[in-house]
């Protein structure tokens, strides 16, 4: 375990910008102390797969230029940004995890990295991910601990902002992919509103997946998403993330709801008594906190995602059938990890009709968790139902996340707890497409 | 223009197959029945891009072993079909009627041919689009007449079908590229409601595009659709075509809502006469037929696609903002046509905010138009103002098919008319989700 002394901090950037326009720091300067730590770093927890540093300091040297010549092309004009590695990059490879995709280049940057480059952010190198953004995990490491999981999918994303490397980078999530490794990492982690950004260009087909930002404040994850919605859109028919292109103002909620969550018999004492403490210093600061006990909306809403794991595994099977298949078949089968090869037979066995009344299931689910916004302003729980597990072998436990997935809600993880010496996550999750509203919430709390 | 003796017959695929079943005919006749008009008239009318007969035969061979081993893989085993050159194949180029795109291999099947040929079918070659399947036509010509149009975007589709190269050939529809080239070829036409077919593996980001079939007969329409579907799904989050496997039976419809849409100044005389004439006789066969003069929930829904081709354009601009602003930035800009140019400059001064109130807008029309569910079993008007026009400069006026475009409803265009001895499509609308219901309508009135 990293002592006391050497734990890794986190890189925010938002709260540089005005040195930028100054003239008393740069991007080029902000850029050249996350390569410090990248270079440092990068050895022992892998975060990247691949880097190009030579396009990284030409376009922050722009990006200086521009600062000084007081014509910023955005808020994040200069972010230096990790793009996990399932998103196409023109500049890098795009390997999706997989033996298959080894060195495989699509030429062409996905909807939310055009938007980036658009905006001005600095794109330094793509983050390590599992293969296909599922359960088998890479090289990564966590940079509290490296004998500990990142978490996964986006596992170099979290680790490069967990540890300093960058102030924020892409993920997604369709179970737990953001959230859970954020928790696991140190870093806030934001899972926007089903389809709140564009997801054109990357791997990642499923229905209840989003694209989202681990990053070092909550204001880099607002404004790294919020640039790009104002740029490449949300998905194809989806509004985008909604509200301010400035960073929401905290707002003190009046309640919130408190879900335990299917996750809540694997939570170690120790994280439920670090959740209570931070619950007891929101209720002292005059939050209301009701749980199912006291209210049946929330009773409803627990027994609405006490199956989210199971109805979220039937929908993802049938949402990669293809292009599973086609990895299968066209390309090189044994490079398929054993556990893809059995997701694929498990496809094959689903009907479309089985496909139907789970979406059908899920609706319904969507519209029982929503009756909560008559009453709270957001709801809370643990990330995760402890600190990074030991290993390697799995990501670890993802059953305090996956309910927001399910539910297509935005979803916000605060680093705001410790147990055993290591980072455990607070999540509040929202209401779909009142993205703003939750950060309001977060950035209140956060302060408590 | 062809001789009344010489016009292009269409090759119906689904009543050859109790042939194959008694070893009368078999797949691998069947195909050789199509490359031969293929061999004969392919140099005349360009519908193919890439034709792979060799893997072709190939398939049939396989087929014809199942279907005489009583064992057929599907309705659809042995079937021969085209491919639109958005959609891509394993084992032919993917050239997007675009230059950038010249020779292009992704080395995989879209989700539709994968289930195609998990079905059985024989893919057979890949049919020419319009760049990018929007607006600029490539060689295709009408099989009825080599001097004038196909219809674009799904020009070869239409053209192999129209001309019985195939039984069935995949198109896509944003605007009304289904539909129009089906009516301009004398074939017939499907687009499923919004979401009905798999669009992975295809370039078609349009929110309100859809993909669907070009067929010779609605059998066969439905057939192929509704096979893929079992296979490949609807789009990710969708519940794709709903229905029997087998083609839904003909259900004569008590009460149709006829649509003049913003098409009609623009119809000639004889098409009007020949709309009507059908319609008379679907009086005579006891089918009410009411229009705006004499109904408020079909003057609500005139005014409803009044700006139907306005609002499709704003959204579809948004919609294709990304891959068209990488494919200027990361590739060879200059190989873009000045249309594809110029819509990226429209693109990127359009803000989130103006295709949030589009979507909101199309939203609102949709729910206008659905009311009509309520007093009748579909909308039917024309496919198209006229027939084919002459030139090949432009694909002819959408006017007609862009309103189930915008609505998301299946739509089936049937070759029922003649105008200036050209095929005229007679256009049915029906409601989303209830594509089933539409193909009875159809099937029902196809022989009135």
């Amino acid at each position: 375990m990293i002592t006391e002394e050497k734990r890794p901090a986190l890189r925010p950037f938002h709260n540089a910008t005005a040195a930028f326009a100054e003239g008393t720091d740069s991007p080029r300067e902000f850029l050249e102390r996350c390569i410090a730590v990248i270079e440092e770093d990068q050895p022992k927890f892998h975060a990247f797969v691949n880097l190009d540093l030579t396009y990284a300091r030409a376009a922050a040297d722009a990006s200086g230029k521009r600062w000084k010549e007081g014509a910023p092309l955005s808020s994040i004009d200069g972010l230096p940004v990790g793009i996990k590695d399932i998103i196409e990059t023109a500049n890098m490879p795009t390997e999706m995890g997989s033996p298959l995709f080894a060195g495989y280049r699509s030429g062409r940057d996905a909807a939310s990295v055009a938007a980036l480059r658009e905006a001005g952010a600095v794109v330094v190198g793509k983050t390590v991910t599992t293969e296909f953004a599922a359960s088998v995990p890479r090289e990564t490491r966590n940079p509290w601990d490296p004998a500990r999981t990142p978490g996964g999918s986006s596992s170099g994303s979290a680790c490069a902002v967990g540890d300093g490397m960058l102030p924020a980078a892409l993920g997604t999530q369709v179970i737990g992919s953001i959230l859970r490794p954020a928790s696991y990492c140190g870093a806030f982690g934001y899972k926007p509103s089903v389809g709140g950004i564009n997801r054109g260009g990357s791997l990642d087909y499923h229905s209840q997946s989003c694209q989202g930002v681990i990053a070092a404040s909550l204001e880099d994850a607002w404004l790294t998403a919020r640039e790009i919605t104002a740029r490449a859109g949300g998905d194809p028919g989806f509004p985008g993330i909604r509200g301010p292109r400035a960073v929401p103002e905290p707002r003190k909620p009046a309640r919130l709801a408190f879900l335990q969550t299917a996750g809540w018999p694997a939570a170690t004492d120790d994280a439920k008594e670090q959740l209570q403490s931070v619950l007891d210093r929101f209720r002292a600061a005059g939050i209301t906190i009701a749980d199912r006990s006291g209210d049946s909306d929330i009773a409803k809403a627990e027994d609405a995602i006490a199956g989210a794991m199971q109805l979220s595994t039937t929908i993802n099977t049938w949402d990669f059938r293809w292009p599973l298949n086609v990895f299968a078949r066209n390309m090189d089968h044994s490079k398929l990890s054993s556990v893809m090869q059995e997701r694929l037979v498990l496809a094959e066995r689903m009907t479309l009709e089985e496909y139907q009344d789970a979406i059908a299931e899920r609706d319904r689910l969507r519209a029982i968790f929503a009756v909560l916004a008559d009453h709270f302003d957001a709801a809370v729980t643990l990330t995760a139902p402890d600190a990074a597990p030991l290993g390697l072998e799995s990501t670890g436990n993802p059953a305090f996340v996956v309910p927001g997935s399910m539910l297509g809600v935005p979803a916000i993880t605060l680093p705001l707890m410790r147990t055993q010496g290591l980072p455990l996550g607070l999540q509040l999750l929202g209401y779909s497409g009142r993205d703003a509203d939750l950060f309001s919430v977060a950035r209140a709390v956060a302060v408590l």
